[in-house]
């Protein structure tokens, strides 16, 4: 396999919010292709239990928008109080700026899309909804990349769960289903995304013992 | 970007156990390369919390498999008992043999990574975890599909959990800190893997309401 591709791929699908195209409208049958390549992630026990909500209707979007915004400002707040230091660090403001931006205009971008799946966490699977969020997010992270190599924008989010119950009345999902993200989708402004400015590997992998490292120091 | 590499990697990177090469080792240097490419996915607020262990230590993979054993045979009477029309269906029997395989084999599987997250769910985030996860399982796919790229196999498990106190012992993981998975790594037989038989998008898609179909039937 080419892994120059596959290497583009995995270190340029950011999470793209200033640079979504707010006014450029984005094909269903593009939205199809790129769920029909994410749906070819595995699943525990290969049981398939995801649905896709897409959500096109303007009133929709602005209701979603709406809870979207009102998680986003109380999650900020709270994270400015607990987290004073991450505050004043450029990189993290840049972050917010871009975050901030996605709350206020979330209901312009024209494709949300709500992965969800049967069952609630804690129902059938082990403790922690480990196996329920495992056999869903392979399959959304695929879905952001399929968009990706086809021009378009996404990012993962999760703040709108805070209101899940509300966003579950306006998308009509019943009770036993589990809302899993919000992501907004959109064709991007250019498509020259960076790899993200990470810490090297070797400080955050461990070799059979925590905080052991690896590889082994000779 | 090149679609067609795009989508042969995210339709060909299966869950490999039955043919992961057990005899083969891996290098170090491609477990580095794989992560270095996974921690380019996103993270929520970019918190990057992740860890990674690459357990290779014989008695502990010896451990780690005998605490996943115990869990595949305990969840696997408990589907049989609760699902026993899906029992009889010869292709979750398949998935059930290759499962069986893995279970019985873990222990030889060259490497095994666990990839941890800072934190436990419902502390930091919203409800359900899904913050959390929503934070590394990109990332632990991204691995996978790196891995895939360079002609090894893997498969995203959650079945240890049922004992994630047990493991963390055994790998001395703080109580603060989340197991996500346990991903056994190893070179594949042969490359040739072949997309996985679906339900049709169209039934598991929907618009803007609950079993509203889409693309909307005209």
């Amino acid at each position: 396999m080419d892994t120059a591709v596959v290497d583009e791929l995995l270190t340029t699908t950011r999470a793209v919010r200033k640079r979504l195209d707010l006014e450029r409208g984005v094909p269903d049958s593009v939205v199809m292709d790129c769920l029909r390549l994410a749906i070819q992630a595995p699943t525990g026990s290969n049981m398939q239990g995801w649905r896709w909500m897409v959500v096109k209707d303007p009133g929709k979007r602005e209701a979603l928008a709406d809870l979207y915004r009102r998680a986003f400002y109380d999650y900020r707040d709270m994270m400015a109080a607990a987290m004073p230091d991450r505050a004043a660090d450029p990189g993290a403001q840049r972050i917010r700026d871009s975050a901030e931006f996605l709350a206020d205009n979330l209901h312009r971008v024209p494709i949300h899309v709500v992965p969800c799946i049967l069952g609630r966490p804690g129902a059938m699977d082990n403790i922690t909804g480990a196996g329920l969020y495992g056999s869903i997010v392979p399959a959304v992270w695929s879905f952001q990349l399929a968009l990706r190599s086809r021009g378009l924008g996404s990012a993962y989010t999760t703040l709108h769960l805070t209101y899940e119950n509300d966003a579950a009345e306006i998308l009509e999902i019943p009770d036993s289903v589990t809302q899993v993200a919000l992501i907004p989708v959109a064709y991007t402004q250019g498509t020259d995304f960076k790899p993200a400015p990470r810490r090297p590997i070797e400080k955050i992998t461990y070799l059979d013992l925590w905080r052991r490292p690896f590889p082994p120091t000779s």
